[in-house]
């Protein structure tokens, strides 16, 4: 039993990593090869694979196949701890992280606390849509689309059957354009089977996006590509639509347009979590912190930023909020937080940017690299390829990859299962201050 | 979209069938062969393989692997509808079915509503005590069970990290003993790993058993064998001992010794869903409903009961409240609405017995059977393979194979992750009328 209340006892630097995301599982990863202790704290005791929420949602795969127990992650490392909490608070000048329930001073800090939804202020917005940003708000996603259903097969009234099986979805993005795809192979595939007695025809996938095309980061052949395939797969794709307000059930676009639908999913934008912002960190553009070439936050050069919540430039610009981006700045934070205990010259973080990719569905992907780019099949064999292999753990792998060749091969999902949603340890106690905490990943049910 | 509220429309007789557990499942896909509309209701829209609940608790598998979707289940059957919904009513009279949401009429009834933990009126047991009965409070008490190793982690308190260490479950019947074993290897195996500044020695899993022996069911020889095995796997067993008042994490016994121990698992009893006797069925021991020979309810020779909500007996006393007996009455129900239906004389139920199989741990299980009896490897071998078998879906065998495996070989588990585990659609209009169903399966947060 540690006692993480008194101040650094031993000889070593303790190293408090805040956020158990892509950036701070690297940073921590990394940081083990230090002579340090590692105090790893996150709100959930799981890593969760972001990129594959959308799946989740989807009815996919398994919730459990993109959460990975941090402890598991840390287990080799004997310098490494774990530690469960929400940290309500950060005092940068006593060099303290106070979670829900313990206090612990750092000598090094490393926040990873990511991002949220981004709603620009659209009224309604996030009272009434969904998202798919955490493992929770995944799986309630699933349980309302399959509960759309369920409720569909016995509703007479043609006007609220149409509301029930009408799913919108904001934000013509990587996430949105993925979720369509997954949406309507559901929709085709296995809910053609499972509910004979619907007319699937009155069944819509509506793709909201306020530019004049999807995909926005990606190369404009590439975006072609895109909405053609959309198109095809019968998602119905409306550009240049400015949501305006969303309701219960009801989306309102500028121009006067409005989508009457039961499921909305918002899928726009992120910012940086605004807990930096309470903690007193300068916050720029996005709620970002803008860090240093080093990724040390403005005034603290005992504290690094990864992730979301880091901003900086390289020569194309702002970096973006993307996995790969957290992972380089996971390592090259741990090797500079390893040359600072040695009073060596700490390095600038260099991006090295390992292309992109996105899947529309079956057989049909977009990646994008320095020099190459794929559509297709080529494109898709490579998206399922990068991913298997960067799910963290071997068994995981396995299981997803059973999932994904059920689906391909008998055009049937694993898990239409209306599942429990919320977490329950109520026999534990868990202090007031929570609250506060909870802004960290803001959900429909806060 | 069918109309389920107006009366039977079709030449063809209405039979709906209430549960989806393996009675009621049984009896639908039976039916299916017969020129018949047949509604199958659930207020899940899955299956759950009760048998393998507890090692969703022990964190072994994942839930999706024990439940499986019904829409599924009855996909290739034409005349097999499902209906998601909570009964809240029976009119035995005017031949109604009413759920939440709905009023069907029915020319044949099938009730499979199973079983509830029975608490025999011990203060506190209810409301201070997990169950692992559905696969909400499976998942919850895994949730609990890692989530009091985490907070061990940083309790300094001696008494009280003891308190968060002990687990202790009532009952030492198979659910009970299964699941002591399967707790002692969590912590022994994956644990150990995961919490290495834990001191594993404050670790206490405790069976608490009323009767002077443990598996009552089965021949002596298999008992001695399991509390050997038990107390050689470090489980701590408490014959003899009747539980007197269960508090928040402290049980009380009659002879005054007590246990303090944050998570207490009542695995004891269980009586007939209570459902029944509110709809107005005359019901006897234990809650239970005496059918006939034919499995038919008292007065209404169109409504059939099966699984554990069925009291019947054959030359060995009252049919136990197992899977195989209401997997066979399923069967013979179908059987007798079949000859119903085309006015032939219907058949007399007759249980014929597989045996019976509990596991206990790592290479070790008893088998019963008629005329042979095994423990050890031989017993252990069998159940892996009869449990697999049973397994509804190719894909879930897999999946569960592969967590086996990995368990068995890697002294690991798979599914550590404290999830999310109350359901959420919220957004879907559900009607007031709920709390009576509720009841059907009560569960910690009713």
């Amino acid at each position: 039993m540690l006692d993480l209340r008194i101040a650094n006892k031993g000889d070593r630097p303790r190293i408090v990593v805040v956020g158990a995301g892509f950036g701070g599982i690297t940073a921590a990863k990394g940081l083990a090869r230090f002579p340090v202790d590692i105090y790893l704290i996150d709100r959930n005791n799981y890593h969760t694979f972001t990129p594959l929420l959308y799946q989740v949602a989807a009815a996919e795969i398994e919730s459990g196949q993109v959460a990975y127990p941090v402890r598991s992650i840390l287990r080799k490392h004997d310098n490494a701890n774990f530690i469960l909490g929400d940290v309500v608070a950060v005092d940068f000048d006593r060099q303290l992280v106070k979670t829900d329930e313990l206090t612990i001073y750092y000598d090094y800090l490393v926040l990873g606390i990511g991002s949220v939804s981004h709603f620009f202020n659209i009224p309604g917005a996030e009272e009434n849509a969904y998202q798919v940003k955490t493992l929770d708000q995944a799986t309630a996603l699933r349980n309302q689309i399959l509960g759309c259903f369920e409720h569909a097969t016995h509703e007479l009234d043609d006007i609220a059957r149409r509301r029930l099986l009408t799913f919108t979805i904001v934000g013509g993005g990587p996430t949105g354009v993925e979720f369509a795809g997954a949406m309507i192979e559901l929709i085709n595939g296995p809910l053609r089977k499972d509910f004979p007695t619907l007319n699937l025809r009155e069944v819509r996938v509506i793709l909201i996006e306020a530019a004049a095309t999807v995909m926005g980061s990606f190369a404009s052949d590439l975006q072609r590509y895109t909405i053609k395939r959309l198109a095809k797969m019968g998602v119905e794709l409306c550009l240049n639509s400015k949501v305006s307000r969303i309701e219960r059930g009801k989306l309102l676009l500028e121009d006067g347009r409005s989508f009457i639908s039961e499921t909305i999913i918002w899928a726009v934008g992120v910012r940086a979590n605004p807990l930096a912002q309470y903690w007193g960190l300068r916050t720029g553009r996005n709620g970002m912190v803008s860090v240093n070439e080093y990724l040390q936050a403005p005034d603290h050069p005992n504290v690094y930023i990864v992730g979301d919540l880091a901003m900086i430039k390289d020569d194309t610009g702002p970096l973006p909020m993307l996995a790969p981006v957290a992972i380089q700045e996971g390592r090259a934070v741990s090797r500079n937080i390893g040359r600072q205990i040695v009073k060596k010259e700490i390095r600038p973080f260099k991006y090295k940017d390992p292309g992109t990719l996105a899947t529309i569905g079956r057989n049909a992907a977009v990646a994008q690299f320095t020099r190459w780019k794929f559509t297709g099949f080529v494109a898709w064999v490579l998206w399922v390829f990068v991913h298997l292999a960067k799910i963290i753990g071997f068994r995981n792998r396995i299981l997803v990859l059973v999932n994904w060749a059920w689906d391909y091969f008998f055009f049937e999902r694993a898990v239409r299962l209306i599942m429990p949603t919320e977490r329950r340890t109520d026999n534990i106690h868990r202090p007031e201050q929570i609250d506060l905490a909870r802004e960290k990943q803001p959900s429909r049910r806060d």
